[in-house]
């Protein structure tokens, strides 16, 4: 029997333009404490902007998403581009605004969005092999752009549900912890820091979708 | 009954040149786990150095400790320099290179380190109240230089030992989750990712620590 593999995608490190931190650092350890293993992706791209996180206004110096992902993966990290689905059993996008900024546009262009194209190819390869993917926060955009008919949640805003409608998606409100599975698209979301969540629901949130991935792949 | 509240001091946001993110998010985690409230606070003073986490390599572009440590924060941080000791019932020092860079200059001058003002201001406040402090990973040797007298673990890194006990202070080996106590100091330390540790040992010894710091705060 060998660990359930997951690749993790990251989208750069702060929650207002990369991955939320927290929700990256418990998906890793929810995946270690599941039994699994884990490589960590990001794409090689510019991030859409840079924000100040004590003050919240945007910053001129650019920053890269691998390399500020790597951060959160203590370096040990690959570009996207370099993604192989038969290499994994899952594939899993924590949240923050850079799941909405740098793995797709949705945070400008909201339904209309355009997604980055080694996120596409990742989302397409691991579906084609029919194989589970997890999102949190508001990465399950992400999936609803790229898949199409997929239910999913980002918890209970209603702007973001109405805007995955729109996408030929499905959105059903769900509280902190709580997940939605939907078996025939063989994707799990659930809502982490997309509710006024504490740091232990978040891991609640993370928690439930890593066990789900794992049930799913069967090891 | 109320909560323990404990303050948190970063060192940035990233293990090579500010606080090990997994160990900060993780600490943080435990501390909600155990029924406790934070307050995270960093010194407002540049990094040492800026390090690209993909390549190991120094970068030019200059970034501040309490900006960067907004990030892990979630923009919820203080300027160390406002931190006053009688609120909070104790105070944790996660590691990364940030706390031998930036809470004190370790990394560069052993055991002739000097701390930070505001970092030594702090450690004093909580020791002159009588008030329990951990530390993880590297921060132990802030603790040596400030208090001097105290033993802590900083795994088993012979050079650093060494240096621990240079600066008047004692050190024991330890592993993976594994705390030690000086209950005559007040003082609670782990290695984490001091060891070649998984993200999940690392947890283990977060929680340990905060789970001691609690015990003594004694609420």
């Amino acid at each position: 029997m060998t660990k359930p593999s997951f690749a993790v995608v990251l989208s750069g490190c702060g929650v207002n333009d990369g991955a939320e931190i927290h929700e990256a650092v418990l998906t890793l350890l929810s995946i270690d404490r599941a039994g699994g293993s884990y490589q960590c992706f990001a794409p090689d791209i510019a991030q859409r902007d840079v924000i100040n996180h004590l003050t919240g206004q945007e910053v001129s110096a650019p920053r890269n998403v691998l390399v500020e992902s790597a951060r959160i993966a203590r370096g040990k990290i690959k570009a996207l581009s370099a993604f192989d689905a038969s290499q994994f059993d899952t594939l899993i996008l924590p949240g923050g605004f850079g799941a909405a900024k740098n793995l797709c546009s949705f945070a400008l262009d909201g339904p209309e969005c355009s997604v980055n194209v080694d996120v596409e190819r990742a989302v397409k390869a691991m579906r084609a092999q029919g194989k589970p993917i997890g999102a949190l926060c508001i990465a399950p955009v992400v999936l609803a752009r790229v898949l199409g008919d997929v239910t999913v949640t980002i918890g209970t805003d209603a702007g973001t549900a109405a805007a995955i409608e729109q996408m030929g998606a499905h959105h059903v409100n769900k509280s902190h912890g709580e997940i939605v599975v939907d078996q025939a698209a063989r994707v799990v979301t659930a809502a982490c820091y997309m509710l006024d969540a504490t740091i232990g629901q978040v891991a609640d949130g993370a928690d439930a979708v890593v066990r789900e991935l794992v049930k799913m792949v069967g090891r």
